[in-house]
């Protein structure tokens, strides 16, 4: 019967050696997720800045990496205050970790009240209406969060809400944990977008301190943020995919570890004659008597359907052209640069990882690193190495 | 506060309404399956066909909408025979309904002959090596489906591995169940490949037939393949997107109803003047000043990022253009051809629906709708209406 070749892992590990094979058998794929890189990245983070607090961001399931696992690693590095997109990502949150606190991005129409007190959540309050709404519903002193608007044009409060005389009696009455606005354009030092925010931001902040008569904590960092320098750290800074490893910076060296990786196998092997086509709609055409690999992986578990007859993976650190249209879940090879009897089915196929990171993967793509992650099938498991 | 506008569904059922409702304001977004439209479908096909028996396909999670809630929808109908992709889309479903075939088209490597065992499933086999495997390591008579391959050059044995006088022993031993092959161009009529296929078939089970002295029974129709026609029909036919009203023929009217809805809800309303910027990038420059919505959907969640600056949704049945690069989970549109205080917060947006089909928003993202559906996040979901 075929043999199944074993990975190595940096760790060189049996047991994980066994899991990873076990694993693409039974499911066609297998995300890996290195524990000590996201350790690593976190320690990155931390170097950067000051005495700031450090939330990170967990929305979309974690980038799609899983937002229990993710947040169970940075729990083990001392986080203690995560963000979630919504409601259900909160209360899942919620129900594994008591000892945190939760921040919620976005609390949904109807405002989530119920769900916001029986789970213990902070709200962050996006517009005028939903700071009335909170006033009139919970009890004196209640936390939450503002958010300001200071030039995405997204979500939160305008400057100007903060100025309207008929809002300053709402303010008072809050009390804000801290203020938090969003960047559009972190990423690019140069873009001075990034200095117009973070004034916008900063006044609003005096106004909100002289308003409620309170030292008002701010927040506009998100991973990129971090790398913009001290003057945007402030007191709270929000990472997500930074601890993923997903590139910060312009800058096409990424000063974080990449920390995914994903895997599929080779399920058969095949030769096909001059003439003959591959796949669905019969897209490529043999010139030459070919050697095939059928590999357990498709556009359902994030390899693009773009990528037909242009992509390719990785066999023994060894680019090879994607051939034909990409299935749901199988995808064909060309493996003539191999010596006869060199590939076996069971054999480990790269589709990013060592050879290739997900950013680039992504750039082929036509996509950041983000969507691709967060894209991933539900149904592809993931390893943590 | 704001409110809630209800949707009116099909059935204007007020439990579904709330339901779906409430699912939105916590995830920010849901897919609705119309459970009468998979059933009158289901009888579409039953129709298209005579005698033979029809064994759905729910692989990569019942195509992204789950596998479990599929096939309690065809087990309703009566079907008893079903395909999973993999080993372990095969086990959850046999953890769930006990009295059904299951066969499983990608046994993994090394072949997962414990677990079929242990869940009672049937293995697709693909090739001469796992044929070898199968006969040396289980009883006498335990059937199996053999997979030929006529031409996609995908998964599945040649004819020529038919011919091999060493391998006709093989065959002797094994207990058929029935033979199936992949049709590469099923859903154009007119394409040759078809009747070539059919061809090679045929002769493929006339020398199995020869070799077994039994009557094997065939299968070559995926969902498109059943309107090429009854010659093409044979003893079993295995569709399934036609289930969900995914168009199976190249004909722009879809014979089918389509099945599937997406819908997100406005999360903020908000006025930006001219020469504002919107989104990651500030990609969106205002000429005037503008009236935008702010909705609770983004690339995480099956809105693809390709769209940014072009795309567009549905409120009210109008359609409204997408403003700025689309983020992970929130995505800015333009309300300017909208009356002052006619869109508020809590509004319904259609993604895709009754306003534009999944096939015609694939269209837009350049892919195929079976990419669309199978690549939504695990975290977006799914009502049954």
């Amino acid at each position: 019967m075929k043999t199944n070749l074993i990975m190595k892992t940096e760790k060189n590990n049996k047991f994980i050696e066994n899991k990873i094979n076990n694993t693409i058998s039974k499911h066609g794929a297998t995300l890996l997720i290195n524990k000590n890189k996201v350790i690593k990245n976190s320690i990155t983070i931390l170097k950067k800045i000051n005495n700031c607090l450090v939330a990170p961001v967990i929305k979309s399931d974690g980038y799609g990496v899983g937002a229990i696992l993710l947040t169970k690693i940075l729990y083990e590095c001392n986080y203690k205050d995560f963000f979630t997109g919504n409601i259900y990502e909160a209360i899942n949150l919620r129900k594994k970790f008591k000892n945190i606190n939760i921040y919620v991005l976005n609390c949904g129409i109807p405002f989530n009240l119920i769900l916001i007190k029986k789970y213990n959540l902070i709200p962050v309050l996006n517009d005028i209406s939903e700071i009335e709404f909170w006033i009139n519903n919970i009890k004196k002193n209640t936390p939450c969060i503002i958010h300001i608007d200071s030039g995405m044009n997204r979500l939160g409060i305008n400057i100007g809400d903060i100025k309207k005389k008929e809002n300053k009696t709402l303010f008072k009455k809050l009390n804000i944990k801290f203020i938090m606005s969003h960047l559009a354009c972190a990423e690019d030092k140069h873009n001075n977008m990034n200095k117009k925010q973070l004034s916008i931001f900063k006044k609003s902040r005096t106004l909100l301190c002289d308003i409620t008569k309170t030292n008002v904590k701010s927040s506009i960092c998100n991973s990129s943020g971090i790398w913009l320098g001290k003057n945007y750290h402030m007191d709270i800074v929000r990472p997500g995919a930074a601890f993923l490893g997903i590139n910060p910076t312009k800058n096409p060296k990424n000063l974080l570890e990449e920390t995914l990786e994903l895997y599929t196998q080779i399920y058969q092997i095949r030769e096909i004659n001059k003439g003959e086509t591959v796949g669905y709609g019969a897209s490529f055409k043999a010139s030459k008597k070919c050697n095939l690999a059928i590999i357990s992986i498709g556009y359902a578990y994030g390899l693009s359907r773009l990528l037909s007859n242009i992509g390719s993976v990785f066999i023994n650190n060894i680019e090879v052209k994607i051939i034909g249209r990409i299935s749901m879940d199988l995808t064909v090879i060309d493996i003539n640069s191999f010596k006869n009897n060199e590939i076996k089915s069971g054999q480990l196929v790269e589709i990013f990882g060592k050879n290739r990171s997900l950013e680039e993967f992504a750039k082929k793509n036509n996509t950041i690193s983000y969507e691709i992650i967060c894209k991933m099938a539900r149904n592809i498991p993931k390893i943590l190495i």
